[in-house]
């Protein structure tokens, strides 16, 4: 008994070695459960900081698009459900509205001149990864040759969804806040925006009524203050 | 003797079976560890991009407040302790007086255009993670109907910190490079710049001494060149 | 034996313990693997994400000494063997030649202005990690007091390289689109560029032959549309 007692106190020191054997393992364990945990929130931020490009990426293509009125190209970056509002025209409901109403601003032909620069981003992503909102504003050089020329300005406020991967313009809401001759300026005043395009009526009418300048008009923002956290 | 000798052998076994485990352990602990050092390592990278970011969004969102002179919500986005120098009126030191030199701008009423649009940035973070330093440029639409019209340009070397988390202005120096009627252009000559607000004055005279169009200057980078590293 | 089959089986016992020791090895293997795999994936991902920014500053930082006239600093931000072509004026071929190329045109002094905002980058990374391609667009503000004062606008479509860490210019083209008198915008007409710099001669023709406005001409893109895959 004595002797078998030693051998146990031996296999039991065995034991000991496993068991700080298992000890580690426990602690090994705990440590993975920590990576994965700091992994998956790292996954989060960099998805989303890679998204914000993304999102840069293609509000800048739109832009180009417009530019050149490849309104193809331009409507195919609307997700299907895609609601488009633009210089108080009313609201355009469906990807399919959305091409129609494009292509009633024109056909690039010889001596047009149609830039909308894509400028100044604030883009947030949503919680849910799939989802977000910016604020962006164009710059616009807009006319023809022997008719009119004329500078202009528009904030949008803009949603995005991502659908299988692909990130696309799910609401595009812009607000002209100045268009003016290109040799007037703004101390004469603006130029009145058509209301309608050929004849083309909205699914719906504009969802704000405000001016462009000489009326002033704050657009409405999608976030509140990045520091005080006041207003929306 | 032999016999527990035996035994010992058996247990050294066990032993090396345990040992084996703790060998397998402290390869374990080694690839833990340079699993953590990575992930450190991908924190601080993830963290600084998206910090970038972040930067964009702010100051993106000052020039939409700049353009609608919500000067309180512009105000708040700098940090208790910024100061603010703009088109060589002098340095104001501290929020509060940013806030009066800011609301000393004027007020919308029908009629203003003071478009301030952020464009350009070159956004460089510190290594110790809360702050950063960023080149930028507005480029400007300025006028009342009726009274002026200008265009105008200025580059801003600013500088931000993170405070409990959330990005802020700390220092806004923005250099006035061209300033000019809208109907004139920058062959015929600028517009001077009015060195005082309402007789606002400084809380330090200007930091740089220099002139907007027709005189040339360089706004001082607080960057070397990106490839050379030549010059700052 | 028998006791010895009795200690052995206690061994055995140990061994068990020693082998669930092992077991748990190879779980932590398997999650050691599957996490090291997570961080290379995250890492290629937020190394993207980073390149994405460190080449909107590469290329603003470009502009700002366009701006100036600092042919030295914009010439040091490309790669030895990079190519520039603007305005239909032809190909040049490396740093040397782009650099003799840049200084050609011309010396800031008093009453120039040769502002070129880089805006609106639509940036992609290739997936060796080490190039990109971007769509960037210049807004210039070109003139010289007494003389004439312009506006204009370029697209480019520029390439860039990694090299030893840092990121460079290896192509930069510029499509002029319009080019006008400051006085009398584009249904006016525009302005010729001129097609060779102080007789400077490229070291090949251009690349691609288009005119500026009144003509209208899609830059090529180096992208398809991001949301269709159609075109390019």
């Amino acid at each position: 008994m004595r002797r078998q007692q030693g051998w146990t106190a031996l296999v039991m020191l065995a034991c000991a070695i496993g068991i700080s054997g298992c000890g580690r393992s426990s602690e090994t364990r705990r440590e993975l459960g920590a990576l994965k945990a700091q992994i998956a929130a790292l996954k989060l931020q960099a998805q989303a900081t890679q998204d914000w490009t993304a999102i840069a990426n293609l509000q800048a293509s739109y832009g180009y698009y417009v530019d050149k009125m490849r309104w193809d190209d331009a409507a195919d970056l609307f997700a299907r459900d895609a609601t488009l509002e633009i210089a108080g025209r009313g609201l355009f409901e469906g990807q399919d509205r959305i091409r129609t109403y494009l292509h009633a601003l024109g056909k690039l032909e010889r001596g047009t001149l149609f830039n909308h620069m894509q400028l100044q981003p604030v883009i947030h992503l949503e919680p849910d990864g799939n989802s977000a909102k910016a604020r962006w504003r164009t710059f616009m050089q807009v006319g023809h040759l022997g008719k009119e020329a004329r500078w202009g300005e528009a904030t949008y406020e803009n949603e995005y969804v991502k659908e299988e991967g692909i990130w696309k313009i799910r609401k595009l809401h812009g607000f002209i806040t100045f268009y003016v001759e290109f040799d007037k300026g703004w101390n004469k005043g603006g130029v009145a925006l058509p209301q309608k395009l050929d004849n083309l009526d909205p699914d719906a009418p504009p969802t704000v009524s405000y001016g462009a300048f000489p009326d002033v008009f704050v657009p409405p923002y999608h976030y509140s203050n990045p520091v005080s956290g006041r207003g929306s």
